[in-house]
């Protein structure tokens, strides 16, 4: 048909599979294995569906002012989004207008080219270190921009701050962004370094160590002058976006920093534990600080593992892809679910 | 600031105001002065907040199905979305791709420009006749894709079924997107007209008729490639955009048919008196079929009539833009509100 010549046709990205199976144990798209705060459920059940009728807040002030509060920044310095792909994709349409390409890793987080491709942005991806650590020296190289997650993914691994301040310091004519979707599972934010750098953007999301995936929110912090241009161009596509409840209950999970505290570290250990296990039994894998790990086992191929573990119906992420297709990435779950996956490997690989 | 230069500049898009006193008559935003269905209240209150630690359907499967059933379409012809200008945004990034201009009326939902100038669309207004209805011949000169309100905002005024299918047969070529966020005020669908064209794609919102723009949902309904294109972008930006209340209560809203057709039967009511009131106070409007009505005075000016019920804690929307500056758009509240609003007017005008 003659109008599809205008379509603009990408391949989409392709999420982890979402099992409807009730029964299965979930470890495969990095959600938190814990509820979100208690309070979160209290105030649910009280909210105000009458006020459903009214556009939300198109400041998202309740949850701006909760995360600045937080994390000792103005409000002005803080950007809410429908989780955390909502802004990070905004922020290519709204950074990366250059001719240069941008610059991220070639193992990384696996919506980076499709934004890229989808808003024609030229990109160059910088191949990983042999110890899958990321190549600072190549993130020096001429760009439009720089995109890197802190830590990394797939491999959980975790680029020190001096690391990462040296590319920003190097880049000072781009934006920069850090991508800490996994940073509260024992690495350290860039935060700090946002008063040295106005080129620098973090960005951040309530789908891991907040328990709220189901939400949709995420939020970006940067100086006031970044903030600024992400808003508007935000309110170039739609104004009202993050919806009440959201709002609401997502200002309301900020403040419940013990509990925050609580899940994150009891996934920190639960993790640590994991690793000692996953080494016993013959797999290797970079140091996670993220509350997953990027696992090989040293004989037999990954593949082989994960259709063994759907089969026990245990999903683990797995891709069929160059440099990465001998390597599960498993999520963190329970204490109990990690003992049932230790358990099935121990049968399958014993 | 050198990587300034890279960023994307735009003029926001300035969303009607959002005053936070609660004693005000809220007639600016075409909001609905009904709650949602009783059901979503229910719901909402045994909402299951530990499952909010998960990602939502990425699919909407429970609202797209629950839509589908109720406009008689298969599911895979539906697709839906964070408000209708997330799915409108969208639909412009993904359909819009000529050369050629897009046509949309020079007086229409102000979104339009903003929305081709941020995806860098050359566009074409085409200015309305002097009745304010839509030039059915301009919509037919070359063009890269067409998109229209039915009924047009801020006019109300609603184009029949047969002028819009010349409009779609004259443009077989491109997409039409008829953007049908007021047509449950007594306009027709053009549902109809899907199975003749498969260029058609028709945009609705649960922000007005279905009393939900604090949940933010939108939805398109088309042939099924259409819809498969639209899939494919959205899953290239963020595959998980709706959050699991607006999934849960959205689904439940649309199934109860009988509330809908109450609360939006007493809004049409309540326009039609409204329309003799402001006839008599010396006013006249395109003869609206939306939540609202257009309306100049025949002596005083619209800005000072709008100060003044400011001033009354009586909001309405005012533009000061050519063509438009000499009329108000009031949204239909209750009966109490309006009738409120009726003599302040007398007050003022009298």
């Amino acid at each position: 048909m003659v109008w599809e010549n205008n379509v603009r046709k990408v391949v989409p990205y392709v999420a982890g599979e979402q099992p409807k199976k009730k029964e299965i144990i979930k470890l495969n798209t990095n959600e938190c294995p814990y509820p979100p705060a208690p309070a979160v459920a209290k105030l649910s059940a009280q909210m105000d569906t009458n006020s459903f009728r009214l556009y939300p807040d198109q400041n998202n002030e309740s949850i701006v002012n909760a995360l600045a509060e937080y994390y000792g920044v103005k409000p002005t310095q803080v950007f809410a989004g429908v989780g955390s792909d909502d802004v990070l994709s905004l922020s290519f349409l709204t950074f990366f207008n250059s001719d240069k390409p941008i610059l991220f890793p070639d193992v990384t987080y696996s919506f980076y080219d499709v934004w890229a491709d989808l808003y024609r942005i030229p990109y160059k991806t910088v191949p990983l270190l042999d110890d899958w650590s990321i190549d600072v020296e190549g993130m020096k190289q001429e760009n439009g921009g720089v995109i890197f997650p802190n830590p990394n993914a797939p491999t959980g691994l975790f680029t020190p701050l001096d690391k990462v301040e040296e590319i920003i310091e190097a880049n000072r004519d781009v934006v920069v962004i850090v991508d800490e979707a996994y940073i509260d599972f024992g690495g350290e934010s860039a935060l700090p370094l946002l008063e040295k750098y106005d080129n620098l953007l973090i960005v951040q999301t309530f789908s891991k160590s907040r328990a709220m995936a189901g939400m949709r929110i995420g939020f970006a912090i940067g100086n006031e002058k970044i903030i600024k241009y992400l808003n508007d161009v935000k309110f170039s596509f739609n104004s009202y976006t993050l919806n009440m409840p959201s709002q609401i209950l997502g200002a309301l999970a900020v403040k419940d920093d013990a509990y925050f505290k609580d899940i994150t570290g009891k996934i920190i250990a639960t993790r640590e534990w994991t690793k000692k296990e996953l080494t016993g039994l013959g797999f290797t894998f970079p140091d996670s600080k993220a509350n997953f790990i990027f696992a090989s086992h040293k004989s037999v191929p990954a593949k082989d593992i994960y259709n063994y573990l759907r089969g026990q119906n245990i999903f683990v992420r797995f891709w069929d892809k160059e440099r990465i297709n001998n390597s599960l990435r498993i999520t963190i779950g329970t204490d109990e679910q990690m003992r049932t996956l230790i358990a099935a490997l121990e049968v399958f690989l014993g």
